[in-house]
């Protein structure tokens, strides 16, 4: 293990933490607010830190696969704790598990949280609550491989350990054109999104954070009662479309693009995932149409919940565990499936579930006929064997951590839905689940040991588990295989 | 698909269920029960059916995988209709669909009922329902190829179709040796049980049922209050540790009788599931001691219901459905667990969980050092890639049927621990779930639509899904590829 180059590259990230910083810093300064010495502390500590650790470049900067994992691993948990010391300074979360908690849900774009009243918080916390989301979502990791000057070809090994999906595919062959050019196009498509909800009528700063949270597919809402606190069909159906559109591999606007658009929109992960949400938007219409809403109101609703679900976003427009048991099973299934790979939403992936499922079909198909040489297929091209069961292996490991997890936090005692739920919305950086963690609740009750297990969750889940499970194998911190 | 082979096999099997019926028929004579002109009617239809499919030997009796499957999952299908048939003539299960759920529910051993009462059903179909579980246990199939005078070596693909586990270790070289070596451990462990209960102060007739239910770890009471309905702590030991004994991989007894019992005492996967069962134990004996109960009844309870849960059998002694959270979920996740390969239990056994388990650190490792090459060893051999590939693609397809069958479920409107834990029970051949359907619950106030969907879980998860979702697979019915 390159301990030196490690620590060597998570010091320019803390350094780059404590840049962002500055801007909601500096409205806290022009608002006067009495956050300011807050994030005074913060970004002193951060710089340190960060100097402390740049301080000597390594001779051997070179990362390999193990070294990746364990940067991302490490710099997703430091930032965290990092901004969670924001939190604590401020007053605001007196308690540093809960600051952690909500620093992590930030930067997962998970969007749980344990505050159980957001209006009161002053401006500049709101806009770095919201922020965390935005810089979460297309990973800090590609966000550095953007702005560095040069980038290092083992920084391949850092952007796969990032970005979701079971496998990055390299848009050009330059790593650093590639980062840019993802982050630009999330940029476009935010400020498209801020421009458009601002034209509505809603205030430019709730339209910023707004679109910060819908852009990283995170979910936090600076009002109590989250998008339906605008009481805007506008708003809900301009956020409910650009949450739609951050779920969809970022690949295919490059391909749009570079004029390849027909072929982005033959993308079969696309197809799917337009083809779960219409069917799980009419099951839910028709369901709630069952109950007590109108024909308009259904379709509202669903639709904006299954796009919030879909892609892990998490904002809420009515207070969805209410609804009618099969609506709240076809949002929990899509809390499992969650967005495209190469997006910035979570869950375990529509292009994994495409895989699993034809794995499965691939299955009886030997069964019935044990000669025959099938392969899957995913966009008319075999997908290699080493990847069909790596997919597998994800979904079992996935499972297996949540199972362990859900036996963690059920020593609170708490109910079985809202158990099972938090560790679901958690691992698929969902945010709210049903019962106690449902959209009119929040995580403030649970024990400090559910707190750190589902803090576990969030980075696993973002992180897409290796980085995460790595930590604790011994094999990762032998000197053997170093 | 060769239909001429397919249906005199089939054929054969409907007479042998013809001459078990004779059993319980005799029983109702002595007894001199208003059932016997049920059991005539039923032998009658079974002996006419069979003799019409067997009239005619197939020239052509050549048995592949394909047929295999087709014959397996055909005939449980048709025993459990004409099992109903006599449930629903006798009247006391005046609903046909009723009366094949719970025909299912016998032969899966899963143990679920749809009856609210049974203490007053006469008791040839008692007999009945319980002996369903001991035919169903060891698996019909098994028992044909082992009394019939002459075994095909095409019968390897029933015996793989119906013998659950993620493969077949055939015993000895002749599958009808094999077969029958399997079939005498399992009548001399049901004969020792019925001995002991009896001993013990139990009732002949409720030493026999009882036995029965154990041994094909099924969990059809006849009391009321299932083994409660006993209260003694005697009867509940013998029961419990004769359902840990047959959710043992047969082959072990088998090792042992021919003196290689260190080996048998070595297997990896006996060595789990005496590890999980004594975690699981110690947890929720802890969590019940915490609460209310003293130790000593702490450890009574948690013994016999986890017993009862991991080999999938279903008997309880109290109602677990107000038990903590933490010993509800650890009775959760036995119940996706199972017991071993190759016994009588469901679940999806604890071969396969070591094989997800160990597949997933593999990939882990594989992450951290991708030059390494690693295997998944079981019992210190390697398990063959296609082998870890489809254990992890049946997992992935045992909780998208899972998913699928919840969320028609729940068109039901029934609360979410309902209906998912129902599905959950059924799959695995248990019996009860938690809520409505727990220990002191039961299946009838399912629709129709439900009770269909959780027939055809059941059998897929008895036979091990690939039989079940063949039969709609276009592809086991294309011509181009009979």
């Amino acid at each position: 293990m390159n301990i030196k180059s490690i620590s060597y590259n998570i010091g320019r990230i803390l350094l780059i933490e404590a840049i962002l910083l500055v801007f909601p810093a500096i409205g806290a300064l022009i608002y006067k607010e009495t956050t300011l010495l807050s994030f005074a502390v913060t970004i002193a500590a951060l710089v340190i830190t960060g100097l402390l650790a740049v301080r000597k470049r390594p001779e051997n900067n070179s990362i390999y696969a193990k070294e990746g994992y364990v940067i991302v691993a490490l710099t997703w948990i430091l930032m965290s704790l990092f901004g969670a010391l924001l939190f604590y300074l401020s007053g605001y979360i007196p308690n540093f598990i809960d600051a952690f908690f909500e620093t992590v849900s930030g930067f997962t774009t998970t969007g749980s949280t344990i505050l159980r009243e957001i209006e009161s918080l002053p401006r500049s916390l709101l806009f770095w609550r919201s922020f965390t989301h935005w810089i979460g979502g297309m990973g800090i990791l590609v966000f550095v491989i953007a702005i560095m000057p040069k980038t290092e070809s083992s920084s391949m090994h850092v952007m796969r350990a990032e970005v979701p999906g079971p496998s990055v595919g390299k848009l050009v062959s330059k790593l650093r054109a590639s980062a840019r050019i993802l982050y630009g196009i999330y940029c476009i498509l935010t400020l498209v999104q801020i421009v458009l909800l601002a034209l509505g009528g809603m205030p430019i700063f709730d339209s910023i954070v707004n679109a910060f949270a819908t852009a990283g597919t995170g979910g936090f809402a600076i009002l109590n009662n989250s998008i339906e606190g605008y009481n805007s069909v506008y708003a809900e159906m301009v956020i409910a479309v650009f949450m739609l559109l951050f779920g969809v591999n970022f690949n295919l606007y490059y391909m749009m693009l570079i004029k390849q658009g027909k072929q982005a929109i033959k993308s079969e992960e696309l197809r799917w995932y337009i083809g779960i949400v219409a069917a799980s938007v009419v099951i839910i219409a028709l369901s709630l149409y069952s109950t007590k809403h109108d024909i308009g109101e259904s379709f509202r609703y669903s639709f904006f919940q299954v796009a919030s679900i879909i892609t892990t976003t998490g904002f809420s427009t009515t207070n969805f565990d209410t609804w009618p048991v099969i609506a709240k099973f076809v949002l929990l299934f899509l809390m499992f499936i969650g967005a495209c790979a190469g997006s910035t939403g979570g869950g375990i992936k529509v292009s994994r579930l495409i895989i699993l499922i034809k794995s499965g079909l691939r299955d009886i198909k030997k069964a019935i006929n044990p000669r025959s040489i099938e392969t899957v297929k995913l966009d008319r091209r075999t997908v290699e064997e080493p990847i069909v069961k790596s997919t597998s292996v994800f979904f079992g490991t996935y499972m297996l951590l949540m199972a362990v997890s859900m036996l963690i936090i059920s020593i609170d005692g708490r109910d079985v839905v809202t158990s099972a739920t938090s560790v679901i919305s958690c691992m698929g950086n969902i945010g709210p689940g049903l019962g106690a963690v449902g959209p009119y609740g929040n995580f403030a009750d649970f024990s400090v040991l559910s707190k750190i297990v589902l803090s576990f969750d969030m980075l696993a889940g973002r992180l897409e588990l290796i980085p995460m499970l790595m930590l604790f194998s011994p094999y990762a911190w032998s000197r053997k295989y170093s």
